[in-house]
């Protein structure tokens, strides 16, 4: 279980109410995920997280499908299992097909494989990729 | 330098050529960056790597735009600078703005955090999450 | 199951039950954990292996409850499950409380973000950083 | 160079200001460091960062020294040479001394050693570390 | 369960059995393990991926059971459970004693060790180790 | 620089020069490399590092030359430019050919992309490699 348990809602302090509040109605969703009933030992982590995320993740240049598939493709390289569920989830909701889950998948892979090809051939950067 | 050197397109094989040759075809240029020209020294993992590349990035279920920006969020996480570098600009030739790069960044800094917010509290996967 | 199975001390050598019995005296306990059972099939390796934990962790400019919360910072940056639960126990007996493993993890993720926006934008290091 | 390049104090708007007095303000140093200057492109990400950072490095159930050294374990373990190099910068000032640095970097490369071991050996996590 | 389901041989179309046969036939196996069946969604990916890892994990320069032990010691660094799982089975299939495990083991943790502190201590390159 | 700066062989204590003596004569060479000349600054660590390397690196079920093959690989999977470079060196000093570099590369790169898709896909591990 979560190192420090997790906090249902009924058992929730006003100020960590007020955040599952808001997480349920930026979300359209009746529900809490697990990640946050366990941050919400941390009240203050909680909030600020929280307000990082909705921010960050909000519609801007980017659409938050696009969003939800660059979280999903930095989880899976960090082989964070909670993220990988929770993110594919998310960006399933967000209208990711099985394709597109598949495409980045690729993407994924293959960003890992030459990531490392270049280290270790010890590959130096060409000038044309230098910021002037 | 580069573990084995690099090889010019002027001292390449005709097999190292061929592949030289589709990539500057494919992506619309007339150079080749140094990635290729360190993997040349091994003909079957460039024309491997390449062709798998060339395949993966193609446009499909996700435009190259979209496929561009995840493997730059995959290679910050992996602290790449080659590939930080080089498949920054191949965003940026894709259409990426800075202000669509400011928002790649913005998620990739939080998925960060929050992947090890949720191992750091052993989180478990909620029931909705798991795939049926 | 741990891949060569876990040594019990009724069933280890002398040279193991060696180890076993310093690391109790060491810690206090009367009980082995996995770790050092499954790393007891390569017996020059649980030793060297407790040697240089025991070295390591000991007081000395740090104190051991810093030390082990050190242990908890890298482990959840790696994503180590059994390192994880390992040594948050371990961080507790040594007296961290709720609120300094909520800073812990606030911490990890914060420098977990900062890492990838320092590389993301390719941010050289201020000549006031380098060591002279 | 950075991606985007730096905005100096002198070419940044007042919204981007405001948030470099507070750094140095908080900070107590008249400059601010290559970090900030390159997020500066993107205000809001400069001010949420900023307000994440200053909130959780503020004294609290842990001291400030403490937290940078965590902060530095967390930059080895992902290798990035900008925080690195800053935070160990920024935990001398705040008083960490050869001796501590050298301890933590011991405590580092043995988390990191025993984090692939456990892995490695598939070793399960111990019932009395799981929690209740 | 896999993102996607597992797709089993009797439900697989005539593209994804081809590539089934053909691991069955170069392994000398009569089963298909689940990272192919979870893969088989994306047939041109299932195809790529086995080619590649057909084409790579041949006997050349270096025999299939140092391959596989290499396989190991990257799983192992990367903490991917199914990987170590899956390649730890093929090492010992292809010949890896419980004393070779046990020296990949000792190598990965040593090189996981020191490659943070060469990181940490911020370690210049010697001349001698660069390419001329 | 190195964070400490390095000490140098005619600057050394004897307790120090005791080490370096014995990095020469083991690996017959008459001059010491930047890491350990960083890492002196904590005697008791230069010690504990080099008696784990000398005994780990030594020939056993395993020779010296995978060993270094695997410390290649393990250092470019956590890209560490100062040992992707040094041990790359000490590989080939040990007998690897450009051949077996460039099959090494393969693998770390194959490895590197399959532990990701493993991961992404949530691929559950097989019984068969589930250890009894």
């Amino acid at each position: 279980m979560a190192t420090c348990g997790l906090i249902e809602y009924d058992h929730a302090s006003s100020e960590v109410r007020a955040v599952y509040n808001d997480i349920m109605a930026t979300r359209g969703t009746d529900w809490i995920n697990n990640f946050w009933k366990a941050l919400a030992h941390d009240p203050p982590a909680l909030r600020r997280t929280w307000q990082s995320v909705k921010e960050i993740m909000a519609p801007g240049a980017l659409d938050p499908l696009v969003k939800e598939m660059i979280y999903v493709a930095v989880s899976v390289t960090n082989q964070c299992g909670y993220c990988i569920a929770s993110h594919t989830a998310a960006a399933r909701k967000a209208g990711m097909t099985d394709a597109m889950f598949a495409e980045v998948m690729a993407v994924v892979g293959m960003a890992n494989e030459s990531n490392r090809l270049a280290s270790g051939y010890q590959v130096e950067i060409d000038d044309r990729f230098k910021t002037p």
